[in-house]
């Protein structure tokens, strides 16, 4: 095709923005009001059963949050997009959508390993890809401003370093108590808010 | 980061209205179509026992409405936005999160206080984010326009105490007539309606 | 307050739009996949006897997309929000979202009159919403510009008359043939592009 | 009415946007945790059977991905908007709103030519749509830019016959090897970059 307008980002973002909204609104689809008698003490004890569900919820939801807010930073800096960006996006959006499952599966299976890893694994590619992400739109600056400097490239490709590292910690600890092996995810938001003040 | 554009407003509550709008709407899922015989009585009599889930599915649109229009409303103030304020946001958007379960909790064990102070609770936790997101973003005028009047903010400020005390209020009654204790916050949009046009 | 910005109409749409489009989406969370045996003919029976699910679903879907295109016209003459139309909005959006249970529930006991009339009750009133959305915005030249004429805010108005009249025919209807009597919907776009098509 | 201001593309695009991302999302909804004994090779082997609702969840999910890209596409062409226009996407999104059912029917009967048969029929019926979609809106410059040259229309309009084309010969594999026939849909991506590189 002779001329192209350049592909806007505004709806990337806003299918993206989307999508994270529903997936992080779902999440709570997994927590299934408890079947119980209608008596005080069932009930009490239901929702205490439940309490490894809601933190598997809260994790999940931080975390979707976490990638989302990249996913924000990101396109503060990214000014154009091209097909492979886009697609790239979608390949995201696959495991942003597995999280739902991947929480309700390992809010079931806690105590097996192979639940923990596969919705540590989930969490593993969502981080690779935004780490993809990131290199491809800065690399030879495609697709940011040319004044952005290296340094802050640098930033943004460390930072999105930190889900992946945190993962793999995770999927070893997996090895050992896969029902709490998720909970060094807790760590990332500190993480990545002390690289951000890096001077 | 040398230099970073400063963070807007729009994608915050770009996500912000979705979430609202994904919570409003899978309320309705807890509304089950009842499972009874194909004959005009059973039907009847189903739809006239779902009254509670209908007045319960009422109040929680309602209260999330209210909040929606609360977060709208400080929008129109606020003109930048921080690192701070977008966690403040995430943290009220689980709490909104929760509350088509809350609500089906409620509906399924209206008769127990227990039942009755979980919705309550989520409730008054979502309101003390949003009083928490105003005291954040006028605090020093951290984060809206100069000009905006002591005034103006301290009455932001008892809006947003509303739903906190009507809260405090149901959790009270919730010791005596837990499924009626939620009736109370239909007062809610009119103590605010009343509080906006006081001179 | 002193001084307030005016309500921007911008917001408001935007939730609007989402509450349509979550709505219009889910009613396919209606059509449960049959459970047979894996045998061409089961199959081919079960889909048939969907028939009547998959016509609901297409009249649901239509009368909510009707219902959107009036918003988003309703939007293009109003310049203007105030808090009595945020609430009428509101109010209107509890009869958008209870849609997929009405009409889950239609599915479900289709042969009953009440299962009917509830239905068209809820598109009734639905109907009658932006029917007081509109007379309040235009009543004055309210919200909207001095400018649009008399003559056009009584087409309007009277737009906004079809689906509350199509709604009591289907009424009337329900108490001869609860089945079929929504399928006098389908005349609804009919009737508002010869309405609007008239000199 | 006499003077109506044109209709913007901005709400149907915004409609759209959440229509499919939200269908994209609920996709996931399709994907049961399994209901097996807590022990790691009951675990392994429910997920490994569940491999085809994987592979269905993401084909699925690109064919979305890639029909809301065509949208996209054809949206930074198309100017202005007219009422056959809304109409022509409505149409689309009942079809884009099928898939999670057509998907999950699939999941369920793969073996069956049928389930097959119907969900490569409904990405057919999309991709129709879009090709109307398309045709109508370039048709003698209707709704484009007139500047718009006749070889960039004809591309676009074969670019919309690559899904159609490629569910025919989806459904001619149904007959043979159902459960395997959508796998065909993979080279759709592939195909519409090459067209588009083409001189």
């Amino acid at each position: 095709m002779a001329k192209i307008e350049p592909m806007t980002t505004g709806r990337i973002q806003s299918l993206t923005d989307a999508v994270y909204a529903i997936a992080m609104t779902i999440l709570i689809l997994n927590l299934k009001v408890p079947n119980v008698p209608i008596q005080p003490l069932a009930l009490r004890r239901a929702l205490l059963m439940m309490g490894p569900k809601f933190s598997n919820f809260i994790i999940s939801f931080l975390l979707l949050a976490v990638f989302w807010s990249v996913h924000h930073r990101h396109f503060r800096f990214i000014k154009r997009a091209d097909s492979k960006l886009l697609w790239i996006n979608i390949g995201a959006l696959i495991f942003v959508v597995l999280i739902p499952f991947s929480t309700s599966l390992y809010g079931d299976y806690g105590r097996l390993t192979l639940a923990a890893l596969f919705f540590e694994a989930n969490i593993m590619a969502l981080g690779v890809m935004k780490y993809v992400h990131w290199a491809y739109a800065t690399g030879g600056h495609r697709l940011v401003d040319k004044e952005l400097e290296e340094r802050d490239i640098a930033i943004g490709r460390r930072l999105n370093l930190v889900t992946p590292g945190v993962s793999l910690l995770a999927m070893a600890l997996a090895f050992i108590a896969p029902d709490w092996s998720t909970i060094v995810y807790l760590a990332v938001p500190l993480i990545i808010t002390t690289l951000r003040q890096r001077p």
